[in-house]
């Protein structure tokens, strides 16, 4: 067994819905989370500055003791996985091989959407991992920039949302995919409008849920598993805005108090 | 006369259509440019965290030698240009009171309405300066989240925008607003969907233009105009992006390069 806390970070507040499904995986373990909110978004920046901020951002969780580190954020896991395992020796799970691995064993036709930030789709992580796991899949991605400010603004339900996801999404439907990956963790809070955009014959894949199933195996597996109390979770922040506690409540059904800490000193 | 640059920023790229105005006004001054792509924006930002960047932003123009600097930003005028006045020893200049001044002239039936993002918005900065210019004004505000990304996307004529300005707007229209403050940078992008939401009855107020203004009458009571050859601008940015090259090409109808800087050096 293995006390120590695990840690998440997401470049904001999207990150909370992975945490949600790890939380449901994993009820026993404590969780150390951190929103980089201060740079918030990482989805439209480049590939050099993204994998500096992931930087800092698993030294903070490192000095918090966790145990394991999971990049709750698509842009980081598209981007920076790699720099990150080799400069930190930790466990250290992404988001897009267990999501591409689900998209790979979920389709029949083997025409899988993806729909993204722009810096995940342009990274091509998706694609990539997708073809891994079967190269004859057709993968179509398309980068939906307005559907996190949507979130946000919550207008999960709303009229424009539902005509921003048709603009978006038509392209794909038009390729006949019968899968589609919510790459991005803001997403699944617009998971009913994408439902409904894609139709009921296309499957969707939340790579969030399959990121805590994973880890709960190697857990397991590597008899990491947290023994005695559950919860004491921890959430950090580098910025205090509204967004965490809207985005907070309707991820993890519950309110939590977040810390402020100066990410730039990591 | 005093040839050093003028120097201008902003959290991202929406200020170089202050930088257009400024060019317009000025044609024969040299600029300098910084925004802080890797940070953008700051509008959803606390006004802790916008100060720090805003101070780095302006440590960075006088690392160039600049003779003035332009906050080509709502949110960091609104937030914090007093902390910046006081901690630096040259002109600064905000686009929240030339704005402001300019809806206090234009209105007739004291009923203002301003736009801008949620950190502009919930520093009631502008509602403050017009109220100091005229306080029988009635200012009625409205934060319109998803106008940046709306007009970064090009979706500058798309139903979905016109969808998303009615929403935002309309409130503001029932309140018998005769004038409209684009209380962000980004909002001349999208200038004609506002335009025709708003009516013809209602008149646009653009800080930046109004800002450009007075940074001239400034510059000439000062005797401090550039003399000799015009141009020669810099741009620099926080993180190399697309949308830099986009918006600089609809903003300033001419392409630039922009030069890579670490920010947080500063």
């Amino acid at each position: 067994m293995d006390n120590r806390p695990i840690g998440i970070f997401d470049s904001g507040v999207g990150g909370l819905t992975v945490t949600s499904r790890v939380i449901n995986e994993l009820p026993c373990e404590k969780i150390v989370y951190f929103g980089d909110t201060a740079r918030v978004p990482y989805g439209s920046k480049s590939k050099k500055t993204v994998t500096k901020f992931a930087m800092q951002d698993v030294r903070f969780l490192l000095s918090k003791n966790v145990k394991a580190v999971v990049i709750a954020c698509n842009t980081v896991s598209s981007n920076s996985i790699e720099d990150l395992k080799k400069e930190f020796d930790i466990p250290i799970f992404g988001v897009v091989e267990p999501g591409a691995k689900q998209a790979a064993n979920v389709t029949k036709n083997t025409n899988v959407g993806v729909i993204a930030t722009a810096g995940t789709i342009r990274s091509g992580a998706y694609e990539r991992a997708i073809k891994q796991f079967n190269s004859n899949i057709s993968v179509y991605s398309k980068a939906c920039p307005l559907f996190v400010p949507l979130a946000e603004e919550g207008w999960w339900n709303d009229k424009i949302t539902y005509l921003t996801a048709q603009k978006y999404i038509s392209g794909l439907i038009d390729k006949k995919i019968d899968t589609i990956v919510l790459g991005c963790t803001h997403y699944p809070l617009l998971r009913k409008c994408i439902e409904e955009t894609v139709g009921p014959d296309v499957s969707l894949v939340d790579p969030a849920y399959e990121t805590a199933v994973a880890l709960k195996k190697y857990l397991f597996k590597n008899n990491m598993l947290r023994e005695g109390q559950c919860g004491g979770h921890e959430f950090y922040v580098s910025d205090i805005t509204e967004t965490f506690e809207k985005i907070c409540f309707e991820a993890l059904k519950q309110k939590y108090d977040a810390k402020l800490i100066n990410i730039e000193e990591y």
